[in-house]
């Protein structure tokens, strides 16, 4: 299999990301379209036309990081919000199918955990969390060099309980989610300081050493130290990954969580597990849904 | 190795368990000794007596549930706090020097799980998680037919934001522990009912039909269900299943926290995963002590 290389496709609600991913993590041919969401069977046709365009003979699989809980065992997506993909389509028997190779799916931000993990921030360690912090919030974990194959949806840990309403079509209350992510900022950023201040510009003030700003931001930075706590009295992990466009408030939100992680992690865990930010930005799932695909391989 | 059997020790705080157990789960010449909590030299010496009391031509291995966070690559127990057993022990290398046999350990909660899932309450099923609730609150996970391996501290979840501080030597904020155990049952009742009322009392009460006392359950299971919300969007396991003590409580907490699950679950999985008692009772640990010595042989 050696040489032998992968189509990696990164599914969003927004953008098809598809590229040609080989063992070392590099990404030839990139490629985005916008997501067909009229209809499953426009979507469908977008994602065959995204692979189509990058096949050659050296392909030897297919993998892809969807925006969704992955029910492995069937093949399927669960649930799927931000695109018309129905939970009864056999999503991987129907890839494999029509190209003939082995076909790889998992959840996007496992995905991204995994690109993370093997070729980014988390690459020197055995076992590691990553948390995605953007639109919604996602995460993943690899322990002792392994996906780990559960649904991993770490946005959606009860953090406070019967706390504020989850976001889209979750019914969840007191998730992660809503507390830590970019539109969380920007919906408190609003409050303060009026629409025209969103969520980047909110980390900009609080560089400008706006007191409030900094106080907002470590807020978010502190309720993600106690998701953080729960991630790692469960998976033990050596490091924690943070990526997605709004880890851009660096330390503002970063320097909160860990202060709350010391006191909420076990056996002194927050004194020694690093929490950094991650380094392959978006390729980092489009990478990962490669390495899905090598796995589908072996 | 068919026909071999091992010797399974469920360390706790209070008692040790020991006994020999054989490939089918059952157990033969179970064994009650109080832990000895004086210093670390009378708790090997008591641990040593419990296994040579047992030890005969056919024993294959030992395994240890310990009540503590594990290093499995050190093999330590890490942090504990109810037994006098330091971090700088080699605890896994000097049981194996000891007695020349394979030695496995595991924490007491991960062990209890893993013998709820071969012969109790989720030999049905392939993937399950587990909460322990009694004096504190520990857990463990089995996924795909194979005992997850990271802390797995369940009690240790983050459920209350800055919420009410952890029980024992733990610094944190809003674990589920303080919230859902029998001592938080105890607590709870005593300030509601007066000082002769603990939680097997509270249980006894809402059986009669006391308001107050239903209503006090019912908050317990409400956050115990926040806390299953959040495994099962981590875990997704067909199963969950609550053991320990407090369980006697039944439905009185499973049913909120059903209710709250069915809230918290993503993928309307609050609605196919069952919550049920486990079956093993108080020898889960030692028979998953066992099932960890097995794993140590091969």
């Amino acid at each position: 299999m050696d040489g032998k290389r992968v189509i990696g496709v990164d599914l969003g609600g927004t953008k098809i990301l598809a590229g040609v991913v080989d063992h070392d993590g590099h990404v030839a041919q990139r490629r985005e379209h916008p997501t067909p969401t009229g209809s499953q069977d426009e979507l469908l046709a977008g994602l065959d036309a995204a692979i189509e365009e990058l096949l050659e003979d050296e392909i030897a699989a297919i993998g892809f990081g969807l925006p969704s809980p992955i029910d492995q065992k069937a093949g399927r997506a669960l649930q799927a919000v931000n695109i018309p993909l129905d939970e009864s389509v056999d999503f991987r028997g129907r890839m494999r199918e029509r190209f003939g190779l082995p076909v790889g799916i998992e959840n996007d931000a496992n995905a991204a955990a995994y690109g993370e993990f093997r070729f980014g921030a988390a690459r020197d360690v055995e076992s590691m969390v990553m948390l995605t912090l953007g639109t919604g919030c996602g995460g993943g974990a690899v322990i002792d060099g392994k996906l780990f194959r559960g649904w991993a949806e770490f946005g959606h840990m009860v953090i406070v309980h019967d706390g504020i309403p989850c976001q889209g079509t979750c019914t969840g209350h007191g998730h992660l989610e809503p507390y830590v992510t970019g539109v969380a900022a920007t919906k408190l950023a609003h409050a303060e300081f009026g629409p025209a201040v969103d969520a980047h510009r909110l980390v900009r003030l609080a560089a400008e050493g706006e007191p409030r700003a900094v106080e907002i931001l470590e807020g978010i930075g502190r309720h993600l130290g106690s998701g953080i706590g729960t991630l790692v009295n469960i998976f033990n992990p050596e490091l924690v990954v943070i990526g997605g466009g709004f880890a851009a408030a660096g330390d503002f939100v970063l320097d909160p969580a860990r202060e709350v992680l010391r006191r909420e992690a076990l056996a002194q865990a927050g004194d020694r597990i690093p929490i950094v930010r991650a380094e392959l930005g978006t390729a980092a799932g489009l990478i990962g849904a490669g390495l899905v695909a090598f796995d589908a391989v072996e």
